[in-house]
């Protein structure tokens, strides 16, 4: 299958393309670098650097023999893309091409900006390069569990029937983001949805929980082709943050009283759900949404988590809350459905002792490069 | 009070800013000529012609005394915007400084993205000139009855209670609208809902129905002061193609089964509205939202009734349905509520036979100006 790959130079771009290409298929991957240079710009670079993309994939196709063909580039340019859309064709296209950090959408006017034209203008172009130039093509778009926000009431996978004065019909969910990156991503929702009711687009729409891990089939073949490892407070998950305190000897910051429940996943399990959608494409007209995780635990149980473990390998680890930057609900409830990809034939890996011991190992093998500095939250939401 | 009129060279804009000034406002108005330019490029000029805005203003100043300050530009560049508020310091903003014509963001991709962009840039710059120039003045966005589409549940003002598998909550009411420019209200409305909730913004979101009518107190004095009349298929809304067609003794063309319901009201009570909302502004973190429109009505009504009130001036008026070139429901449920605007005070003007008669009047003033190729739809949604 012709399967092009947009943002693929991201954690989730860059092994998602490698595990295409061992499988076989015709894989073409498109990256502006925005990520890299947000890194460096706000002083966020990844604990373990990494090639640049071109270099990766000459390193994977040394070690595999698989082909990854690669276009540094901006997607916001409808030229660029509709010139890789008529020369790849593609069958499916898998978009993780926006800015993806909720913190640098909330540092100030010209952050936000260029968040909501980055990622508004991305889906854009992909929605109208599929319309002009492949309208069979399978769009494959990563939305974000954070786009339905907390409700009080059960979060279906996408959709709701609603009951209302005697009657009744069928509406997307609605949602209600935390930060303006979580809101670009509703308005890519409402965007897609438009136009696959319009002109019959076919796309799936992954609404992903906070992925962690860096282990996959083909990063694990050599450290030059790990996906990126952020801990600092714009890339960064709570996740990978309480890794790094628990390595480097400080304390794990929760923020505020750590209620917050979300919906989490393993990297491979990333990779499985993107192959489990591509494999069976949504129809004609169809706006499929499924929610991808495999597990909900609340922040303060992930901290104990990396506690257990870290104190199990000898290190000594502390927990402590600290003041929320973010403006979010520290104690809610949260039902979310998850049967979608299961039904599909998703097979979790969930986060055991032994895997969060594993993420313990990769950091410990890279401490001296951590720069606490990086840790703590330089933005908040007021 | 000091009141910031964004697009107040339009339909709306213009006489909000008249009244405004009339009732003794300090008002401020900015405009890019889009729609102006728009007109040109596509063949769609208004029927009578209209001075520029600056001539406009002073047209007004010598019959009222009334000072208009106006300046010509682009919100979307932020700097231009904040001049304005750093200057003017507005204590509300009424927002009606978007691309606002269904079939021209249908045309293709470049309309379509200068829609997008155009619409969703305008209201954040807006969002972020007040959060950081005039965090306490009111913003009064024009949205339309379009977001909501025609769903099969009564339609309430902006929010809707959900109970669902037992459990409770309060959501935007849910939104799927029928054009891309429909569609750049919706994510107006969530952008707007995202930074009222996040920052304690005041909004109030006017779900506006299609307007009709030319005459207010200030443009009944002199034909020079008009709002725009646009009969074309890309400005004009199905009220003026009728009046047109009648005067013109073409066939009003009903777009299909003509069983399309809408909520219309008088132009008249879009000022009586705007300044309703006004003079009674949300709550800082309220996003307050209204239906704004006094009655509903199908297609196949309004084209009777044109008919009726024609055939009784002595026109000869034949009503026909030609293929819908917009891809709608024909005939559908539609409930709306509409009591807010009503509880704080409108006084309705309602579409009445004479009302129909005054605005056929004024067309058969300008019939020799009637370009019939510009009535019959170029666009199509398919």
């Amino acid at each position: 299958m012709r399967v092009l790959i947009l943002g693929g130079d991201g954690y989730l771009g860059w092994p998602t393309a490698m595990s295409f290409a061992a499988k076989g298929h015709d894989v073409y991957v498109v990256d502006n670098y925005m990520r890299r240079n947000i890194a460096q710009a706000t002083q966020s670079e990844a604990l373990i650097p990494t090639p640049n993309l071109n270099d990766r994939a000459n390193i994977f196709k040394s070690l595999s023999d698989c082909d990854i063909q690669v276009k540094i580039g901006d997607i916001c340019d409808y030229r660029l893309l509709e010139t890789v859309f008529k020369e790849f064709q593609p069958e499916a296209v898998i978009h993780y091409a926006e800015q993806p950090s909720a913190p640098y959408s909330m540092i100030g006017f010209d952050q936000a900006r260029e968040t909501l034209n980055n990622n508004l203008n991305a889906t854009f172009n992909v929605i109208w390069a599929v319309m002009e130039h492949a309208p069979d093509c399978h769009i494959v778009k990563l939305g974000t569990m954070g786009e339905y926000g907390t409700p009080n009431i059960d979060i279906e996978e996408g959709w709701l029937e609603i009951e209302h004065k005697g009657r009744k019909d069928k509406f997307l969910y609605p949602r209600a983001a935390g930060s303006l990156y979580h809101t670009t991503k509703v308005l890519d929702t409402d965007l897609l949805w438009f136009y696959v009711r319009t002109f019959g687009l076919r796309v799936t729409d992954l609404m992903q929980g906070p992925v962690y891990g860096l282990s996959t089939d083909e990063s694990d073949q050599d450290e030059r082709l790990l996906p990126n490892f952020h801990y600092d407070d714009i890339f960064g998950t709570a996740v990978n943050r309480f890794l790094v305190q628990a390595v480097a000897g400080v304390p794990l910051t929760v923020y505020g009283k750590g209620g917050q429940i979300r919906g989490y996943l393993n990297l491979k399990d990333t990779l499985q759900c993107v192959e489990l959608a591509m494999h069976s494409p949504a129809a004609k007209g169809e706006l499929r949404i499924l929610n991808q995780f495999t597990e909900t635990f609340s922040i303060n149980e992930l901290a104990d988590r990396v506690q257990r473990v870290g104190n199990q390998k000898g290190l000594n680890v502390e927990v402590k809350s600290i003041p929320n930057p973010r403006k979010e609900a520290e104690d809610h409830y949260y039902n979310p459905a998850h049967s979608g990809l299961m039904d599909l034939g998703l097979k979790p890996n969930y986060m055991t002792d032994e895997v969060v011991a594993q993420m313990l190992d990769n950091v410990i093998k890279h401490k001296d490069r951590i720069d606490e500095s990086k840790i703590m939250p330089r933005i908040k939401w007021k």
